[in-house]
């Protein structure tokens, strides 16, 4: 196997399937449980890499399919690979560019081979399929990079979902025997199965066989009921080696997070953070806040005064709610490193916590105020 | 008169009227000549403070106008002053709004008291008056503010410039009545008067009457021809007081910043260098650079070779192409950042050249890269 990507249990919280770990990669170490900024387009959304640093950002994360598309792969080769071409020394994930795709609905055709799909761009003709995902993964010299699966839709049928997921093992193999890069590069599988336990089961022993450095728990994410999402976490995380980080792709949102951690989890990613930023909307200690609100206007206390961000160090809420009105690009600016910030000093906390065998706590004290639940 | 400001001649140019100075303010001192970044809402568009400081920025200009109308100087004062607000601790110079006012055309109208108009973004009703535009600076709390004058129209006719000139007079006696924080904030006045060099004399004979801290000269910046504008500065420097800063609004370009130099002005501002930073244009060396141009897809070396800014010692053109192809707001960010470096090193290298007595030749030679002529 890859020496390229070592993982490490160091405390597990005495209560819960909480687990605080490090993993090791060539460009620096991450503490887990972790959130990763995404950067898209080789560039996290309105910030600077060192900004991005500065919140305590470990890893983060770029997409394949877009990259691949413009600037190209190539390109990103030839710079040096994707963290010499954005200035970006620590490890990076990127996805395998399948979930794009398969989200292109009627752009899209899939066969055995892989998908055929238009450009949203352009609509010029490519192809993706795991010998292309890796390729294109190998050339951007990402840290973690991911199986090229295929993501069912939500109302596909179980027929549909057993037969997606057998290829989404083939697909794996032939991702495993593309990928150039092992020395260098972790491939991570992902397990499929919708929500159905047994296929789950199923997918989770196909894939484990591999004896891959990581894996995800893919089909849960973006769009999902939290009912249904935990339904699933409730199993899926037990049926993944103990000794492998387990990734849960496309959350962001603190409670998926503290739901994901509590049953075994440890990496998430999520635009969400730097999307809501750009919309004005800060997550705070008290909860989500709108910047732009009249209560704001004379208000020079900081966005969150529990907060140790540049922005929130800085700026009033004045100020912020000023440049927001006016449309000023600084305003994605500073509350976009401030939502990044807001994520990682939770995480830190987190770590702490079940490194304290008091994540339940924590969780509880944490949404009493975030969600003004009562408790 | 005021202890606010004071200026000082450092060295005079053996063969030109060219002159390196300092200007001590409250806030800090400003080697001149010296480029003025343009923060017009309380922000250099998609730049930090720290990053218009890391570009040698030693003094910046916020705009009257904008900011009585949104957020409104009450809250800029309730915040502290503007340094505060927008977290800028080095020297703030504030325009008086004139400019904008007489802009607004139709919504507006003048009379000896000053001028009702309707802002541009809501249309609500507004009054700018010598008092106001003062009442609005003292709340800002610039180190430099500006009297409030009348931008005559470029058609307007000898008779009409005539008359503006004179309320122009009357209008700084008010502006001076005004002032409430002489010991804090230096008001300059400017000189009117068109194309008519016996009408500049007369105005600038009237304004140095009040002996004020610095001079500006009105009327010969935007949109004018280069011929016309170096016309009216081959004398109307000289009809200011040698021992005065002299300001010459709203020029950003190289060459009128070198013919301002060489006919002993010392300040100027323009919104030119971020505003086409914000359209993919770059100043270099080499003069105006275009990133989305193909043959920057596969360049791997910086924007500009001898800039020693963030972005040219950070990124490659490839990847700023690409941040603009894809509509990055880094790319704002990082072109912003050059462009504003380029000018301020470019005036540093002014200073220089000044105070070696070389700054003809340097003018030549920065012509002849930055605008390919022949010497």
């Amino acid at each position: 196997m890859s020496k390229a990507l070592e993982f490490e249990i160091l405390h597990k919280d005495a209560k819960t399937k909480a687990r605080k770990g490090r993993i090791t990669t060539l460009h620096g170490s991450i503490e887990t449980p972790v959130f990763m900024p995404v950067g898209t387009q080789a560039t996290v959304k309105a910030m600077k890499p060192e900004s991005v640093e500065d919140t305590g950002a470990q890893i983060i994360l770029a997409n394949t399919y877009h990259l691949m598309l413009r600037p190209g792969s190539d390109i990103v080769r030839e710079a040096g690979g994707l963290h010499k071409f954005m200035n970006w020394n620590k490890p990076i994930l990127t996805d395998s560019g399948g979930y794009q795709v398969f989200s292109l609905g009627a752009m899209r055709k899939i066969t055995e081979e892989g998908v055929r799909f238009a450009s949203h761009i352009d609509g010029s003709r490519h192809m993706l399929s795991p010998e292309r995902s890796i390729e294109v993964q190998n050339d951007l010299g990402s840290d973690i990079i991911m199986a090229f699966d295929e993501c069912a839709p939500k109302d596909a049928s179980r027929e549909y979902i057993e037969r997606s997921q057998a290829r989404t093992t083939r697909w794996l193999e032939r991702c495993i025997e593309a990928h150039r890069n092992t020395d260098t590069q972790s491939l991570f599988g992902i397990m499929q199965g919708g929500f159905y336990k047994d296929l789950r089961e199923e997918s989770a022993r196909e894939i484990v066989k591999f004896d891959l450095p990581g894996y995800a728990i893919g089909g849960i994410s973006v769009g999902e009921k939290k009912e249904e999402f935990v339904e699933v976490l409730d199993y899926a995380p037990d049926l993944l080696p103990e000794d492998k980080p387990r990734y849960v792709m496309g959350i962001g949102t603190p409670d998926y997070i503290f739901e994901s951690v509590e049953r075994g989890v440890d990496m998430f990613d999520c635009v969400e953070p730097t999307r809501i930023a750009r919309h004005g909307m800060a997550m705070t200690s008290e909860g989500r806040l709108s910047i732009k609100n009249a209560r704001f206007e004379r208000d020079f206390g900081p966005l969150d005064p529990k907060c140790d961000c540049y922005t929130c160090r800085t700026y009033s809420r004045a100020y912020l709610r000023h440049l927001f009105k006016e449309g000023e690009t600084l305003s994605q600016m500073l509350l976009s490193e401030h939502n990044l910030r807001f994520l990682s000093h939770m995480c830190e906390n987190i770590r702490t916590a079940i490194d304290e065998d008091r994540f339940t706590e924590y969780k509880r004290d944490f949404y009493s105020r975030y969600y003004n639940e009562e408790t």
